[in-house]
This record gives C-alpha cells, structure tokens and sequence, in this order.
C-alpha cells in the first residue's frame, strides 16, 4: 500500500483524526488506563485537525488541539476507518477531554 | 434512460447529493473500512451542493464541502433515491466527516 | 366541486403546501425511488408557500422553495387533507430536501 | 347560559382559541379529511388571538393568524374546554398549519 | 391558624402563585370544563407573580399576568402545597393558557 | 465535631446551599404540604448562594434568592450531603419556586 | 514510575483534572456524605484547570475553579484514568457544586 501512501483525509467543522495509542503502549508510557466500573478513556496521536466550527453568530471557533498532540478521548468516541492499512479515528474537539505533556 | 439524463437535484440548506462508492472500489483505492464493533463510514462523490443553511443570525453559512470531492460520511446517513439510474443520497453537510485528499 | 374549486390554504411560517405525485408518474418520469432499507424520499409540485418563518432576532427567514416548483421529502413528512377533491400535504421547507430541475 | 354570555378568553403568548368545525361540516365545505394512516388535520374559526411570544431578544413576534379567519391544525392540538357552552380549543399559533381562503 | 394568616410566598422568575377554583365553582360560572379524552385545563385565581425570567440577553421579560386576575391552565401544571389552610399553586406563566373575562 | 464548624462551602454558578426544615417545623409554621399525587415541595433556608449563572451573552445573571431566606423547592431537587454534622442540600436557583415571607 | 513524575494533562474547554478525596479522609475532615436515596456527592482536588468554554457569542467563559481548591462534584461524574500511579478524574467545571472553604 506504499503506493497510496499519500492518502489524506480533511477533516470538516471541529472534527480531528486521531491514531490510537494502543493499551500496552499506554502502560509502557506510565499513564494506566484502570479497569473499573467508570467510563474509560482512550490516547491518541493527533494526525489531521478541522477547521473548527462555526457558532451561531457565524464566526468560526478556533481549534485548540493541534497536530502531533497526544490527546485524550473517550473510548466510544468517533468513528473509525483504515486510512493507507492503519486503523484511524475522526472524532469531535468535544470529544477531546485533554491534551498529555511531559 | 437516456432522455431523462438531464435531470438534476438542487439540494437546499446544508444538504449534498453525494454518489456513494461501492467497497470493493473502496478497497481497490487503498482505503479499507474495517468490519468492527465501531459505526463504519462510507464514502461518495459531491454530485451538487447546496446554498448552506440560515444560522439564528439571519446569516447563511457557507459550505465547505465542493462538487467532485470525495467526502467520508456515516453509513446511515442520509436518504437514498434513484436519479437517472444511478443511486445517490441526499445528505446534510453536517454528515460528512471529512474529504479525502491525495 | 366544481363549487368549491377557488377553496386554497394560506401555509403558515415556513411551511408549504405540495400535490404529491405518484410512484408511477414517478418511474416514468425517469427518477426511480427504489425499495430499500433507507428511507425514501417522496416527490411533489409546491401549490403554496408559507412567508417563511421568524429567526430568534425577529428577522423572518425568506423561503428557498417557490410555487410549481417539484421538490423532493421525506416519505412520513407532513400532514395529509383533501383540498377540493385532491390529496395534498402541508410540509415544512426544512422536510424538503431538494429542488428537481431538467 | 344566555347570562354568562360575556365570558371571553384573553390567550397568553402565541396562543389563539378556536371554534372547531365539525367533520359533516368539513365535508359540506368541499374539503375533505381523508381517513388515512397520515395525521389528519382539523379545521376551526379564531375566536381570540394572544399578543405574540416574546423572542429571546426581548421582542414580542406579531401574530399571524386574525380573529374570524378559518384554520387548519393538527388533530390532537390544543386544550379543550367549554365556554358559554360550546366547545372551544385554545392552541399555540405554531400548531397552526395554515389559513383557509376562497 | 388565624395567627399566620400574614405568610406570603414571593414567587421567583416567571412562576405565579393561583388559588384553584373547584370544579362545582366552575360548572356555575357558566364554564364548563368537559369530560373527553383531551386533556382538561383548570381554573384560579392569581395571589402573586414573579418578577419575571431574565432572557439570554440578560434583559427580564415582563409578566402577562397580574394578580387578581382568573386564569386557565394545564391541569397537571404546578406544585401543590399549603399555605395559611388554603391549597395553592405554584405554576410557571408559561402553563398558563388564557385570563378569564366578562 | 466543633473543631470543623467554620467548614463552609462556597455555590458556583446559580447553585445555593440550604438547610432543609424538617416537615414538623414545617405544619407548627403554619404553611403545610399535604399529601397528595401532586409533587410535594419542601422548605429550607439558604446558607449560602453561588455568584450567578453565565449567560449566553458572556454576562452574568445576579441572583434573586439571598442568604437568610427561608425557599421553597422541589422535593427531589438538589444533592444532599453533611456539613459540620448537619445535613445540607446543593440546589440549583431555577429549583426555587419561591421565597417565604411573612 | 518516578521517571514519569512529569507527567500531566492540559483539559480543553472547562474541564479540570480532579484527584478524589476517599472516605475516610472525608470522614476525619468534619464532612460526612451520608448513605440516603438522594445522590451523594464526592470531594476531590483540583490538579489543572481548562481554559473555559467558548460562548455562542465567540467569548470565552473564565473558569471560577483553580488549581489547589477541593471541590465538590456528583459522584458518578467525569471519567477516571491514572496519571503516574494516581488516579484522577477529568469533570466539567459545570458538574462542580462547589469549593471547599474553611
């Protein structure tokens, strides 16, 4: 699939795409996602970003995550497709509950 | 069927009348939606685009979504008719989660 | 009826009148709306349109739809009354998804 | 109950009351409800019309509908009660279709 | 319980206080409040008014209701509770349908 | 538990605190809920009030209920725990219904 | 996981990280959640605040919850992870009841 390497997809309004970090890396990395009864979250590597959506008074809301961010997100958040044979999320910026640094 | 080739649908608001893409073009593309527990996305060509809808301002707000894109949208989404023979759906821009770029 | 053939509905906000067409006149007209899953659409000829309705600031948002125009709705949209002898609906604009053209 | 005769209703907001006609009635008009599984509409005379709604701006929306016009609305709209014994309907304005003209 | 007769609730927002009036009141005011499947509204009288909700524009809207007058509502609408041995209402103005004339 | 008497809690937003009054206080007082399928309102007095909801238009809305005034509410409203061995509710100003005064 | 010590997240929107304060600390601090029908709330600490929520006017609402505050949440909001060995809570500033004082 080298050949389509160069696939891209332009996410539209607050939308982003998302890599998930998978749950062995994420312990690796010293932050553990508990297995309890509460709603459990999910990592990801911030790949593409919208534009950001427009409000009601017709400005567009900037977008406050940005690529190459880890961020955040709930586990059943988004939708998921295979973007050039990896698995990838297009999520909402609402959906984003925050952004990890060091 | 040919006489009627000419007929067309001049969506209204933020609707698109989108040309689905079968999966094994999909595929064939590079691009492959997986079959997960997830909701799957379906993609489709942008046949006509419509003015974008009124926002409580009294503003119309632009579309963002162009004729000839392709656009990833959700597998329900929208409704389906037969124009000229061919299946196509009418959906809102609201639907579409991004564009697929080279 | 004859009688009675001045009788007209005045729709109010932004609702419209329509004189639904028939699947066979539809069929032969060159669109087919095929038996699926999906919901399907209805066709129709707009006998009346509503001033359209009162945006949140008072401005009254102008309709998009005009008289003799065929527009295209959702098949459970509306409410349905006879109008001297005919079977027509009272939709409104936001039921109609689209506008057909030659 | 010719004393009470006097009795009025002064509606708030948007509502409107209304005498509804009855079916034999209807049908003699030459429109016709048709017994079909779509909600059938109703027919009445405006007796009384509220000042209009206020808009989240402070604005009060003007009405519409006019005392004495004939209407159409939803079956199962509104409140019924009996004033100087007659059966009475008091309705939002929105739940009104449209204004039956000659 | 002469010796409270002074209690007084100050309703807030666009909640009003109504004293009900009895249906056998009712039926000999000329008013008749049928026994149909629709749903019946009550009668009251009004004791106090809030000031009024404060609209998203920060702006207060005024009340339509004044106290002292009879007005009509939902017969489910409100809190029922006790004051000084006499059963009141609390209800929003939005429950209330009409004020009662001569 | 004397030593932790001066443990406060500061509302945000249109959030008060209350002090419930136990259904006895309630009947001597002389204002008495009765028991009847209507929902039944319940009385405490304010100890503390939060600074005021934001509006949609970024102001805030000052607060009509103040410290020291004895409300009336929903039964079920609000989040109940124990301060300094007394318990306590956390009730939003939109479940007031009124303010008691003499 | 000392290596990982530098850890932290950056919540978007109004969200903050909380760090729950158990029982028994509860307890022993002179606040008692006691074990009735009503729902109970939970202490916690605050880690990091967002950067406030974006009005539909564009604006942004400045958060009134700081970094340090004990604060008082519902018991079954926000969404748990481990942060470096600990777990913590993202919430909304909105489901915060309150801030802690002495």
């Amino acid at each position: 699939m080298t050949q389509s390497a160069t696939k891209t997809i332009r996410p539209l309004g607050d939308r982003i795409v998302v890599k998930p970090i998978e749950r062995e890396e994420v312990t690796k990395s010293g932050i553990v996602l508990p297995d309890t009864a509460k709603e459990k979250p999910q990592m990801g590597v911030v790949l593409a970003v919208g534009p950001g959506k427009i409000l009601e008074n017709g400005q567009r809301q900037p977008m406050d995550v940005q690529v190459g961010q880890t961020v955040l997100f709930a586990k059943y958040a988004g939708t998921e497709f295979e973007l050039d044979g990896e698995d990838v999320l297009i999520l909402r910026e609402s959906d984003v509950m925050g952004i990890l640094g060091e």
